[in-house]
């Protein structure tokens, strides 16, 4: 199979991530449970993991790395735990759901109000927005690094240094770009930055988490055992207490702990020059084909691995079928969980048919869905 | 090292765990997310998972097993997703913070009122009490199939059946019985089960769910990606994508239906008995120790494979640091998140050492633990 879903999973893992967890799946006990040697040892192990995630993000705290079962948990945690009634929040039609329906719910409830800052044709904002649409009651920005319907990316440096002269908090979705793009949440000026572990770190499915800048005040999501302070009615008060309740995912985060590492010795700077590199020359070959429109802008190297497009007026899901069917290339066709952006590119009826690269994704990989792209095209 | 610490996890996984895990890290892509081979095959395995669990359960419905990252994720969704305004709820002296922290969080919000059925000196209850505590504003009895601590056993087809006679909802923590005691939702009447993967069901850890009855309507907790109905701005309505939100585990939900089939090979029944004989005998070889007091009513068979105990007036967090450095024997000492239960037992500043089997506990394992057991008594 030629697998060019990597924005939804990476499929193929490093080895090492793989033997991390057999490792901590024949020999792990329950991290923060008990004072035994496997206890204690997934403790330490999952400490550490924490720091890897701090030093990957520019997290100045590793007690402040919450993991959770996904990034979607992350942003639910992020939004519905700091926002309060009568907040404005700004955010973008770049958005996943995952930003979206906890945003909607919360003004659905009429807890928050919502401004969005549109994205044009080709997917891009106008940074100018953010600023136009900060009112005397607006308290956050949230907003996407990158869209995962055509890889554009938000400069979230920017939009930081903005959010932190004006005094609102600054909630990043880095679910598309978590280890294949540099972030140092210090010098960006973000607040929380929610990530998985599945996609582009190339961890285990179950694993996410949110880093949290030092001040920053969130309630508790979910609440239940924590190992400590037993007789308290209430969570604990520290990170990543507060925010972690129940058993860890301590066997997939021994995977994500040595998917941090594989990203490390290779550098991320490599493993995304790789994936820029593919789906640039994917991009090229594809571009001229005639009936074959491909969303978003590519003039600016701020992106992720990720090509959408549409053949003619084919449906996207058929498209993508027949791309499985009769080429074995995996690709993924629809609405992307990204309603607004859809509006945006004029794609709500088509869908879009995404390609996305990893690490492991090769050149004649890409040759070949460009030739099965060709075909469908004529 | 000697692990009797299975009530926190089982350390020990069978062989077909780790390597359905292996292999869906291998091969897996994102379940309910595309439609290539890998997606599919993801999607089609979730769904016999459910399966399983539903059959393991005695749940009618599939399609309401919803999938979580542990079991205490499961109780805040069907404790906040199914209580309002106003409402009363029971509960026991039984209960892990699990139950109790989302239930003090919308008591102390003052959207519930609270009453706990007490537990005797032994960690009993008196099922009369249940009956008694009813109000007309009574809305729902949550309480746990088994203590964490004492492993006594609460009847909760007795609990249903009263349940059902005053129409009120029934929550049940299965936590310490999930995969080692049998349960029939239906025949048990239970509205909601809250289960984890890896404790008694031997699967990986960042597995969990609740099964819930037809009919009951629990409310949205973590709201996002659903890959389906991605223009509504709301979670969609159907379990189990109602509760579901983001991407699964599915690379441990693999583990888990591997766990679920070796269950059902060697039969739930044939764990149960075996794990009981070994706390059994541990009990029978630790009671007359001197200086040795056990916690729980060991008249009754209905009791998972959990003896707590402790050791004169000795700090049991020392006492297990000692079984565990001395002995490598690995036992839970303090609070086990349990504060009432403590309070009963009149355990509270000593805590107590708690000793669990598994499936791969051994005699000579827990003969090994008697004899640690009374020299440290001597």
């Amino acid at each position: 199979m030629i697998y060019l879903d990597n924005a939804a999973t990476t499929r193929r893992k490093p080895q090492p991530v793989i033997d991390a967890v057999v490792k901590a799946m024949t020999t792990m006990g329950n991290a923060s449970r008990g004072a035994h040697d496997s206890a204690l040892e997934a403790s330490r192990a999952v400490y550490e993991t924490r720091c890897k995630i701090a030093r990957l993000f520019g997290c100045t705290r590793p007690d402040h790395v919450v993991f959770t079962c996904n990034s979607t948990e992350a942003l639910n945690i992020a939004i519905s735990g700091t926002l309060n009634d009568g907040d404005h929040v700004i955010t973008t039609d770049l958005e996943h759901n995952s930003v979206l329906r906890p945003l909607y719910r919360l003004e659905e409830e009429g807890t928050i109000s919502l401004s969005f800052v549109p994205a044009d044709q080709r997917g891009q904002v106008n940074y100018d927005d953010f600023a136009a649409l900060i009112r005397p009651e607006t308290r956050a920005i949230v907003c996407t690094h990158a869209s995962n319907l055509t890889g554009q990316m938000i400069d979230i440096a920017r939009v930081g240094a903005l959010a932190k002269e004006r005094g609102l908090l600054f909630i990043v979705d880095a679910s598309q770009t978590a280890g294949c793009v540099p972030i140092h949440m210090e010098d960006m000026g973000v607040d929380v930055l929610c990530f998985t572990g599945h996609k582009g770190i190339m961890g285990p499915q179950g694993t996410g988490g949110l880093c949290i800048r030092e001040g920053i005040e969130i309630r508790p999501f979910k609440v239940g055992g924590s190992g400590v302070q037993s007789y308290r009615k209430e969570q604990p008060e520290e990170y990543p207490t507060r925010l972690e309740a129940g058993t860890l995912n301590s066997h997939g985060l021994m995977g994500l702990s040595a998917a941090l590492d594989f990203i490390q010795e290779i550098g991320l700077e490599t493993i995304a020059a790789h994936e820029r590199a593919m789906m640039t020359r994917f991009y090229e070959g594809v571009r001229g084909i005639e009936g074959v429109t491909v969303y978003g802008d590519f003039s600016s190297d701020a992106r992720t691995a990720v090509v959408a497009l549409n053949i003619r007026d084919y449906d996207s899901g058929e498209v993508s079928d027949e791309l499985s069917q009769a080429y074995d290339i995996a690709t993924r066709p629809g609405a992307h969980c990204a309603p607004r952006m859809h509006r945006a590119l004029g794609t709500t009826e088509q869908g879009a048919v995404r390609f996305s690269a990893s690490w492991f994704t090769t050149r004649e990989e890409v040759d070949a869905a460009i030739q099965a792209v060709r075909e469908l095209a004529e």
